[in-house]
């Protein structure tokens, strides 16, 4: 990264909201497992989520959705705000560590910079389809991969902590919003939402009471047509019907499971 | 409020976390109706709810408690963060409002002070029990009164969407943590505590489902004590399990009702 352009994202005071980050998990979902997306800045041996600064002309919806394009190169994908972060501790500790990547830049940070003060994070999580993501690096990533959410790495500051909390959420959020769409394929069998479910939950669910509410509440439809997965086993397909799909997740939906 | 005390609480660059103010939507329950506690700035016509800064000796959650505790004289309530708020134009349209608090303690602020930049709202509610709180103005209050979120009175920025918000992330926190502790009396009436429910969550609730599914929690126990409300009325009172209330904040619950 040009030394000229490193500054300019970094210590320009006047463009950027000073002591606000925000950082964003990006859930992916494959071979029945949950993964989230995340980096190795330059020059660190600790990984971070997603994260960024908000220019003063942007919203902390459009800085997170920002944040997801540069790494995923998807636009408008499913995010939600879950909880913001901010304690005098949560970066002094590390701020040490973040200032190699800075030097490795070639940049000094002017010693007053509001980059090394309090720093508040507005942390939201993403939801995308694994398949269709094409993981690219930002400028100060050394590496970016998928990590199953259950074997993360050292992570840098309090990013175990903001993981951990946007899979509290999520999981809470499986109740009220309807979750699935950007996870699955277009088609999908009964057995592999159910799949979906159980994984984000970490719980068993009950097969027929599960079924029984998902399908009372409109989000998918029964295709006329099967998937062979074996000898004499070929599970109909299912589809989400986008209209009440989005409609349920604008009024909300409860899903007592 | 003295001029110098006015100036060092919002002109400090040093002192305070910039760009960042922390909001807290105080709720009671009175006469079986959800309030919420509104300040009116001097010289303002609109109302807000308690907000201040953040002290980069201090966390959020400790702002927030202290800006609980201005107004209430109340200290560690049960407080949540639901949502923060952020976008270039949210504060802006009606700087020229806050302008005139500042005036009218005759103090101007600096032009390029952050305090008339972008503002970033991290938001709170918290659970008070009504009949406990000593309502008391904080040195920028003309007035402070209890409204039934149903009953708004002309809000200022984006305060009336800050309590919307609220309420909505309070009607999906109940399904997944225990509430009423903080705005039920210490003994309560089974109906009390369904009409609670019912009224924080705007709809009618199924009396036996409610029951069955609030005793399966072990959070409350009958009491050997009945009150008389009427010819032949005398249901009896129950209190909350501390120990268990406290587990399943921690833990979690899910009450799907």
């Amino acid at each position: 990264m040009a030394k000229k352009e490193f500054e300019a994202a970094h210590f320009d005071e006047q463009r950027y909201v000073k002591n606000v980050a925000v950082d964003n998990v990006i859930f992916g979902y494959h071979d029945r497992e949950l993964k989230v997306l995340l980096q190795r800045p330059n020059f660190l041996s600790k990984w971070t989520v997603a994260g960024g600064y908000i220019l003063k002309t942007e919203s902390i919806e459009e800085a997170a959705h920002n944040i997801a394009f540069m790494r995923t190169g998807l636009k408008g994908l499913f995010l939600e705000q879950f909880r913001s972060f901010g304690n005098p501790a949560r970066t002094k500790d590390e701020w040490q560590e973040i200032k190699k990547v800075f030097e490795g830049a070639g940049v000094t940070p002017p010693p007053d910079s509001w980059i090394q003060d309090y720093s508040v994070s507005i942390a939201f999580y993403t939801l995308t389809a694994f398949s269709l993501v094409k993981v690219q690096k930002a400028a100060i990533d050394e590496a970016i991969d998928w990590w199953p959410v259950s074997q993360l790495p050292a992570m840098l500051f309090d990013h175990a902590l903001i993981v951990e909390e946007a899979l509290k959420a999520l999981r809470r959020d499986i109740y009220h919003y309807p979750i699935g769409y950007e996870l699955l394929p277009e088609k999908f069998t009964l057995p592999e939402i159910h799949s979906l479910y159980e994984t984000i939950l970490g719980k068993a669910l009950d097969n027929r009471n599960f079924t029984r509410k998902l399908m009372s509440t409109g989000i998918i439809t029964k295709l006329d047509e099967t998937r062979s997965i074996g000898a004499h086993r070929s599970p109909y397909l299912y589809k989400f019907e986008k209209k009440k799909y989005d409609a349920a997740l604008k009024e909300g939906i409860f899903l007592g499971f």
